[in-house]
């Protein structure tokens, strides 16, 4: 089995900054989730497309490690690949880093649960086959 | 008819503020918006219910008007008031100013549809008849 | 004097929509920032580039009109132009809208003044003068 | 040593919706700030103060645990505890609930490092001591 990878980049809003002069640390969770939606539509399989279809991929976990701070202005880096797959959930790794000068600014994973949009709060369900057979 | 007020307050977040270190520009429209909940709070009339009812309060026009920024652990006190009621829409007008020092950090205004959640692409909707009796 | 445009492009986050299921009106705001950022980047002078120098531009009244509600997954097109240039600040005004259908989300504009970093809480400074020719 | 322990309340607002329904993901960590802001103030030590002698709290890692989702409108009970204190770092532990019927939402932690704000890169420094006493 070939590793499951992508790579898709941000470029660091004012909006995101905070006044120690670097991204405010929770939106390095909005630029794994820019990863994922990236990977999911390179897969042929745009979020969207999955939530319209009645599924919904649930964040059960997340982890950041942050390492150096980005600035406003810069291009980030991050790089999604697939670190499990379960039958009904996905363990993701991330991987950032400024594009200008290649420095390491975070890893992170989340854990997601796919569940049924008709009731979220159920028992996560099986991920759709087609999903399954592209991540991995 | 008396005017309808209402005073609310908001505690700037670290989240909030970018990195000219006042609360970034976008951000006064979720304040005065907690001007709003508030008010309807008051009312009697949660906004969240109104939701669960079948409505939903749309933004068709904002405005601000920046006068001094707020600061990271700065209070902020919102004033709410009712401009002008219609039939299917309401506006709102805001005073932003510090707790502290009374200083005025911005003005603004925003209109609202009363909308049909089951087709809110649609026309605008007749103002429930509690919540136009309340805010009048 | 040619008039001066710029286009750009921005993806929905689903950090950007809220439980109606559209982008918050909020980030509209964001959104245009994108716009500007994007003109002024085009004409060599990106904005963190003039921060650096000591200046910035400080939002001093924005208005946005609300049409149609992107959603998430949308690619929508920010159209930026300067409606009006004094010697101390910029009025520009934007048009979102949905690329896919050419459906307009969104008008709106923002007056922004010229401020010294040394003294942001200072009058207005003159922009500095290739910024001024670069934008008229 | 009696441990460290605060609690305060979060309302949920509209702005931090998604169209899932629930409170975004990344939101959390911004819930989790709001608890160690008020245990810093319940110290005596506001973090703003911190900030203007000079010293930052700066975030190393960030984990969440996503249990239920919490909707608009409600009121979140925020937990936060000293689990650790090093001589230049703390690690805080939370639990979110909502407090109309006790479920738990999220429970987390934070890993922050005490830097220096005249140089923020550098090497993490000692925790002033006014604030080690205060947290242990």
């Amino acid at each position: 089995m070939s590793e499951r990878r992508s790579v898709s980049t941000v470029r660091v809003r004012y909006a995101e900054t905070d006044q120690m002069g670097v991204v405010y640390h929770a939106n390095y969770l909005v630029y794994m989730e820019e990863g994922r939606t990236r990977m999911m539509a390179e897969l042929g399989l745009p979020y969207h497309e999955l939530e319209r279809a009645g599924w919904a991929l649930v964040v059960r976990k997340a982890e950041v490690r942050y390492r150096a701070g980005a600035r406003y202005g810069d291009e980030v880096l991050v790089r999604t690949r697939v670190e499990r797959l379960g039958g009904a959930s996905i363990l993701l790794r991330y991987e950032l880093e400024r594009s200008a000068d290649g420095t390491l600014l975070a890893t992170g994973s989340t854990e997601l649960a796919c569940v049924d949009l008709k009731d979220p709060a159920r028992a996560p369900t099986m991920l759709p086959e087609h999903l399954r057979s592209g991540l991995s």
